[in-house]
């Protein structure tokens, strides 16, 4: 019998329906966990991912169009992540700067099995990952945050954070004022009991336990500002710094830094780490979590996580989104590919109208 | 206002419908007639494409899942194929050897614009380009096609290669009986008026006027046959090289001949041109097809079309079935990107809901 072509579509409505049905926070909460698990489990032997590549370009808008492949090899399928990446479009178009969405195949036939917004879980993803790292190498005490940039992303930092610590401060910043101006009221939702306090970076450095950054700042533009004093221990989530020659942080402030990339092939190509030289880099952050009981040390010291966003990150919250649609019986059922009434033959379909 | 993010599906169904309003030969008139102006007009400036990529293996099944991308930049556009080759497909599920589909990307925004079914759209144009290399480099005069591989691809290989010459004699083999006795059954409704002969290599090699090769033959397993005697002219569509490590056709033979790669790039990764130095070697098609009025001489002579498949093939496909779905109204109109009420606050969907 001919094997089923259905493709599983999952929309960002769907998306919404799933997250209004199971709670934001128990939505945050699984992908944390189940993103703890891929890394902490990590295997390269099983988990294949080649570093992102793409297009980039400054017409007809500053953007690049990239593609995230992975295979999982135990899990018999292959997942794409296609992702567009232009700052222009909240002002230009009201549009998100990152759009995208995310494909699985199976390994047994090719075929493409769903296809899953990518919008809302890329930035539920990157938080958790931030939750993560900043457990893993943040003060154990931390309960100030400081957000450097406050676009869409900074809202699932604050959130993913809030989950793994008590926080009692969140100092924030952007460059664009109306951003600043919307922030509290973008994140009231999260009901945190927290004080929001707009303030410039030199006070977000101070004053803050735990960073996040997450800037559109131009290529070639960074640092987003000069090394400064800060408290003994800080941990900075780095996570605009997702193309070569964008960078976020400093140089400085990384050389004294323990700094943990998410993928240390894609890192030094477009993250934090090309700044540095390989030994001035620290463990992936999936051996850092395998290690971690040895790096309890760095709690009280500079960290650094450079996130630049890996495909695993994107399976993860695949698998989560398609668990819950399947239980919810949420997506669009579409036979995409042309199965062909015989395999052999693209033109089956006319010879069967011929004879009908 | 906020951009539109529909995404158009045309499922496989829908390409039949247009394929059933527009006739096939007319269909298949129309991939030759845009290939042939894509690649006439093909400037390296505007299209960029980067060598395809993928993952490849022996298990759960033999096969690879590759992504072949590119950019036409005249058109605000990227396009990305991904196609999955499972040579046990037909055995074991009775799916096609190779299934795809195809994705395009607005430049402006990064907006996924519409997801095509690829299947019979790359069968088609795989046959398009085949017309195009053999009415440039096989003889004027040619009427007897040979096909080695009687598979899904040499059906659209015949109905390309027939619009372009009135073929009298089709010599036909495959290692596959069943492919064999039911190849006849299979082009009928091709309407061609000529002979139809199952015989050996040996007997197409000494026959044709025009070969096309299209074979799963396995990874290091090639040639598929040793080389003899042939008519002095005898252009050969080598289809099915599109691997590392697998081609088709014998080194004497291709060093007897001059060779077109569709693009060197690829071709001396995956195609026949693997076993060639870069000097025995020819111009790419497009090339080819500019100075086409130097080539005549080739005519007379023994050609090879090194047929790996690209993007820039895969792109004209695309835009001639959405110009026809557009035409007849076809389409699934489908929001898969989730734009968020608010650009910067992907929760804003929750907010809405709580003042509602």
């Amino acid at each position: 019998m001919q094997k089923n072509l259905n493709t599983l579509i999952i929309t960002g409505d769907h998306i919404q329906e799933i997250i209004q049905h199971i709670g934001i926070d128990s939505i945050m909460d699984q992908l944390i966990e189940e993103s703890y698990k891929a890394f902490v489990n990590f295997d390269a032997e099983d988990s294949l991912m080649t570093a992102r590549s793409g297009f980039n370009y400054q017409e007809p808008r500053e953007g690049l169009v990239e593609w995230m492949p992975i295979r999982k090899i135990s899990d018999e399928e292959v997942l794409i992540k296609v992702v567009g990446y232009h700052p222009q479009n909240p002002e230009a178009f009201k549009l998100p700067t990152i759009l995208s969405s995310v494909s699985t195949y199976d390994t047994k036939t090719g075929h493409l099995k769903a296809l899953i917004d990518g919008v809302l879980p890329t930035s539920l993803r990157t938080g958790a990952i931030s939750a993560i790292a900043s457990k893993l190498l943040g003060n154990s005490k931390s309960s100030h945050l400081g957000l450097i940039g406050c676009g869409a992303q900074s809202v699932t930092q604050l959130h993913a954070i809030s989950r793994v610590f008590p926080l009692k401060k969140v100092f924030y910043y952007d460059s664009d004022a109306s951003a600043v101006q919307s922030f509290p009221s973008r994140v009231e939702m999260l009901n945190l009991d927290c004080e929001l306090i707009s303030t410039d970076i030199e006070m977000i450095l101070s004053e803050s336990d735990i960073i996040s950054t997450a800037t559109s700042i131009g290529i070639g533009e960074g640092p987003l500002f000069e090394h400064r004093k800060t408290k003994d221990h800080l941990h900075i989530n780095a996570i605009g710094s997702d193309f070569p020659g964008k960078f976020e942080l400093p140089l400085e402030f990384l050389k004294q830094s323990y700094v943990c990339p998410d993928w240390l092939d894609q890192a030094t190509i477009e993250g934090e780490c090309q700044q540095l030289a390989l030994e001035d880099i620290g463990e992936n952050l999936s051996d850092c979590l395998k290690g971690a009981d040895k790096l309890n040390h760095l709690k009280d010291k500079l960290t650094v996580f450079d996130s630049t966003g890996i495909a695993l990150q994107d399976l993860v919250a695949a698998n989560v989104f398609l668990k819950h649609a399947a239980q919810l019986n949420l997506g669009h059922n579409v036979i995409i590919e042309n199965p062909s009434i015989d395999e052999k033959n693209p033109y089956a379909f006319l010879k069967r109208l011929k004879e009908s």
